[in-house]
């Protein structure tokens, strides 16, 4: 009965993958090895790792490790319990986890893609096999949003989860509104400052966000993940100028990842939205990241903090490895570890089409400056039954001596807005694409 | 191994307390049954309740229930597996607490006061027993912190914890600010809202505040729970004056609860405390409770929610009974569940003694109207060492001719703050005691 007595079990880990997090993850276990011990009353040890480049000098001592460039090697290594996988990307980070689930061995991954897209495969296999899979550092880097979703709240009605979850799209929206600058010169910033890929589209254009909203949204309202039904849009289009415009009319733009629940189903969008300045979400800038879960029970619960980095993310993997030990025992593999596992996720939760789904709208309309061209628009949002909130003419004439119009209109269908722009745009009097962002106070 | 097959486990539950959180226990209980069995496997069943008064009405169906005014009868029955102790206070509390980890069931409670005085003999005694002890609803209502610091913190340095944790001192500092009404008057909304006990010394005062603080610091930096070295204010003395100076420079007056790692040991305090506007902490309002964590490896993270009422109460208790369930096997009883008990209680962090803490300070001093005053104030802080950031003479003339002189400090001990203010205070031209508060950006 005394844990003293017994030798401490120490769970052996093998990583893939050795970049940011996995130094961090190394070094993080190295340096708060007694601290973890005495409240764990257990220990961890990564023995062997995988890179691709076994040269590359790493930002933790790898010292009594086995390194490798293959990473079946660690799945099949004899003593590794636990397979960390921090490979990113959905092809050899799905075939490994496969394989490290089928030899019965635990497995923490930080990668929002594979859950994203082969989750319910992933959960239904970890389920068969009776092991543990953990992804608190997929979504949102240090924010215990997983274990918050699945453990704390499990016992309440959900209705929504919004979230700022893609801390690259948050520091350049941070970024233009305060400095001024294009999206371009602001994403160079982001760039060197290491906030985005030399490809960003996976984070600008909002996929990044979806995969996590997906995730999100299963863990809050059970069935499937399903992110092929999630609406997406990204911020490149954004203007500096929309966010004077909106700042003006007492907005900020953030983008959002929303899952709303309603008595017809769900809700699932990412996209720009116009919320509030005195929104909790509004004041959440840079490159933090923050979800707000709103349940019947308690009321909005705001999480926030670092989004993502090396340590804030290994803190992650870290809990999953500690929930993991928690719940595992000397004689038996593990008990009932997976709360969501046990949801049916053959089930799908219906969702909405986004056609159907209501919001207020800000409408940017480039137009001619002369007399009647309001009175033309206004006309046309009426007789597609759109109800405007607030209408100003801004002053900076384009090349072709058109002015920015921009709209807050009432609470409307994305059916209906996307047809009333339709006849706005068909007018002579207006110039290029309608641009609308939706305006929500979540 | 398919669980689909076996029954499902049901897990019986005693009920220690009928008010408007069991209540709620037990509403919740019923109402998402289908949906907490589905993510959890496994039923809750309240089998038997006491309450004092068993012919009041109660918001919930107690069809099927035992009901009893004796707490024993309850923790006594064969069947209950799990107790529920919602009765509060450290009397009745403890002596059915004891008794119920004594006969090997596990217990969830939701008392601070238990906690905070006996938390260590409480968590000693379940860890020689194995079973779990879970206080969740017993900080913070339905904010997740104590999993959030047990579990997903876990391999992190922590280096702060700063809470807004008592809803009774955030609504009425919120209420004094926003109607300029007097603490008297907003204590009386306060209580006809329910927000406020009919003797709510335990909250104006600091003291539930304190216990809860207790409680963190040990879960945050390990070593026993030592509210008895909590330095502890509280609100009662706080003019509308003062709030009204401090938003002039920029800051809100909060309650805040502090718990501090330094190289030297920890300090905890509970006090008022001006912060400046912008702090995420400044725009948390009314009822609303919310913690701060800040770890050397994720940074800040902040959880913020609904700090009291049934429901959100009612949310935290659920959340430990699906832990305990998760935790828990059919075949043996608990595994490594208690993270903290494993800590070593018995082991006291060094508590810096508050003369030494040092911080800003805002001071009300009351002094007569003429001319040489401000300078000999001035003098007398400087020669105590304490330098000034910033200095305001009010137009308020009190009955006695006298206005009140406010400053801002530059960081200070507490005992020299102390110190200078007795100097000061020595003076023909100060009338009456000087009021301070700490000025920090926790």
């Amino acid at each position: 009965m005394d844990e003293a007595q017994k030798p401490m079990q120490v769970i052996k880990i093998g990583l893939l993958g050795l970049g940011t997090v996995g130094a961090s993850v190394i070094r993080i276990l190295q340096k708060n090895k007694v601290a973890i011990e005495k409240k764990c009353g257990c220990s961890f040890e990564v023995i062997i790792a995988c890179a691709r480049d076994l040269e590359k000098a790493r930002d933790c001592s790898l010292d009594g490790l086995i390194l490798t460039t293959d990473p079946l090697e660690v799945v099949r290594h004899p003593e590794v319990e636990v397979v960390v996988e921090l490979i990113g990307g959905t092809t050899i980070a799905l075939e490994v986890l496969i394989e490290a689930i089928e030899k019965s061995k635990h497995v923490v991954t930080a990668n929002k893609a594979v859950i994203a897209l082969h989750g319910n495969e992933l959960i239904g296999t970890a389920k068969r096999y009776d092991i543990f899979l953990g992804f608190e550092a997929a979504i949102a880097g240090s924010i215990p949003v997983v274990k918050t979703l699945r453990e704390s709240l499990v016992g309440n009605s959900i209705s929504k989860v919004v979230g700022i979850v893609n801390g690259t799209c948050n520091f350049m929206l941070s970024g233009m509104s305060e400095s001024g600058c294009s999206f371009g010169t602001i994403l160079k910033e982001a760039q060197t400052l290491g906030y985005a890929e030399a490809d960003p589209s996976f984070d600008v254009d909002g996929i990044d966000a979806g995969h996590k909203l997906a995730i999100l949204a299963s863990l809050a309202f059970g069935g499937a993940i399903q992110f092929e039904k999630v609406s997406i849009d990204g911020i490149r289009e954004i203007l500096v100028d929309d966010l004077v415009y909106a700042d003006a009319l007492g907005y900020k733009v953030k983008h959002l990842a929303l899952a709303i629940k309603s008595v017809s189903g769900i809700e699932l969008r990412v996209h720009p939205t116009l919320i509030p300045k005195g929104h909790v979400l509004a004041n959440i800038d840079g490159v933090l990241n923050a979800v707000l879960i709103d349940a019947e029970e308690t009321g909005p619960l705001l999480l926030s903090g670092a989004g993502a980095g090396g340590d804030a993310t290994a803190s992650s993997v870290i809990s999953d490895l500690v929930s993991l030990a928690a719940k595992s025992s000397q004689k038996q593999n593990i008990q009932r570890a997976e709360f969501q596992a046990k949801s049916d996720l053959s089930s799908e939760v219906n969702v909405l089409p986004i056609e159907n789904i209501s919001s207020a709208y800000y409408l940017r309309i480039q137009a001619l400056d002369k007399p009647g061209v309001l009175a033309e628009i206004s006309q046309n949002l009426a007789s597609s039954e759109v109800s405007i909130e607030a209408i100003r003419q801004q002053e900076s004439h384009g090349d072709d001596g058109s002015v920015p119009i921009i709209i807050i209109t009432r609470k409307i269908t994305e059916a209906a807005i996307a047809n009333a722009c339709k006849h706005i745009g068909n007018s002579d009097n207006v110039c290029g694409d309608i641009v609308r962002y939706r305006v929500e106070s979540p």
